[in-house]
């Protein structure tokens, strides 16, 4: 199994420097990788500090990771309003319960970034914005302005959507610079990239954590919450092998309940995304879809 | 009940020209305003060649109209793709349907748009790009990136999302900016505001459409199709009572048969957008969503 994920990665990988070349972004990404000795925090101190400095209480491990849960939930979660008719003042009481749960972040649509990060000032909670969000399926240089443009508007992460079409197409030149794209004008805000797992198959989710790594993305995470269906473990365990331990995994769609994050978290993800986020840091089940 | 609209038509009005004063997008629109005596075609001929352009077969009167629908019911229709996983051969096979029997337009998302363009050559057929898609939840300049890029690439026709948040704080001026940020950025290329009347109340559906008039949008259009329902009859008959004669009325979700199409006209659609448009014009029911 993992012998035929390491045989597509790499014939992703060699495809996209067929088309981009070895001065793209492949090469600024590739410093990332390592033999997965176990041993990245001594080896890879910078890299595992940035990892941390994005919200992670841990960093994964490479396959097969079955560690304890962390005891601070709320830190892993990226607390979630994107539904298209968000008023102020839902934007307003997310971020309230953020900075009274300190979550790692909240996570909203562009629009609402001006918002939260004046709500949030003086609080240890980032705001996340979604681009291209939930469809993926604008142009690089459209994603990338309304990336720069929420940065600017005070997002300290970018949660982007792959383009899904080109990805099926198999144009994975288009995929990588989609992503590279964003990562450049995002910077330094931290960029992690949905492949939305629902409408892809096996083949496909290698290929999209493959080429997300490549073009220099910070996470991987599973889903917009607007799809089919939502996260799994199955799915967040085989992200956390493609990616290996350089780059985090989000988890997100259908997380409800502390048992859920825990169960995330066992499988390789180092950042939950929840709308139940208060439900599940006291303990309740939550019951909204996303 | 038509003065209930046009007091609510009023106040939104006021209040927007409160916020942006006179020299902003109200003046440029209002010359399209009439008093609705039904003789447009003779006193505004030059707005109804403009919207006879679009593709719109018929111009329809304002409130009460019941004519009989057009007998071509495909240059009503613009022919629907949009979900996010569309592939290159998905996006080729809609435009040679388009092509074979002359939808009004192609309806992609704007990654879609030069690849559309280009199948497109030679045919009676535009192409039409949805922006700030299907959330609306963006920044105005953002949306008016996309579209600009949309239109660069080929789109004649931009559906844009309202930011529906803003419509329910009643945050009327940065509605209408949003709207004429996309007006400008997009000319020549006509604009269609989706409102998604499905997530509104009446006030907030009758402000919509006075926004979309003041701001120089050229269509006001039912919903998205990724929300909780489509067009309904009722809908379009307010929609097309408030806007008057001067702009178009598109229909759009869950429209599957030629009779869904003849219902919309009568009531004052002078577009449709549907994905079941081969059915729709073979005289089949269609099946698919949108």
């Amino acid at each position: 199994m993992d012998q035929e994920l390491e045989r597509i990665a790499d014939i992703v990988a060699a495809r996209v420097r067929e088309h981009i070349g070895s001065a793209g972004p492949v090469t600024q990404s590739c410093v990332l990788d390592c033999t997965q000795c176990g041993q990245c925090v001594l080896k890879l101190e910078r890299d595992v500090r940035a990892i941390k400095s994005t919200g992670a209480v841990r960093v994964s491990a490479a396959a097969g990771l079955e560690g304890a849960p962390a005891p601070d939930l709320a830190g892993l979660i990226d607390h979630t309003l994107l539904k298209a008719d968000a008023t102020r003042e839902e934007v307003e009481k997310l971020c309230e319960e953020a900075r009274k749960y300190t979550f790692a972040s909240v996570c909203v649509n562009s629009a609402n970034v001006a918002r939260a990060k004046a709500m949030l000032r003086g609080a240890p909670v980032m705001v996340c914005a979604v681009v291209g969000f939930p469809l993926g399926a604008m142009s690089p240089s459209a994603k990338a302005f309304e990336a720069r443009e929420a940065v600017r508007a005070g997002a300290q992460e970018i949660d982007m959507v792959i383009n899904i079409g080109a990805l099926k197409d198999g144009d994975y030149a288009l995929v990588a610079e989609d992503i590279s794209r964003v990562v450049a004008a995002a910077a330094p805000a931290k960029v992690k990239v949905i492949i939305e797992t629902a409408l892809l198959d096996e083949e496909q989710k290698v290929a999209a954590c493959t080429l997300s790594k490549l073009a220099g993305a910070h996470f991987v995470k599973t889903s917009t919450g607007f799809s089919t269906s939502g996260a799994t473990v199955g799915d967040v365990a085989l992200m956390r092998r493609v990616v290996g331990g350089a780059l985090g995994v989000k988890a997100s769609g259908g997380v409800r309940s502390a048992e859920d994050v825990k169960n995330m978290v066992a499988a390789g993800a180092t950042r939950v995304g929840a709308s139940a986020s208060v439900a599940i840091v006291t303990g309740k089940q939550g019951t909204s879809k996303y």
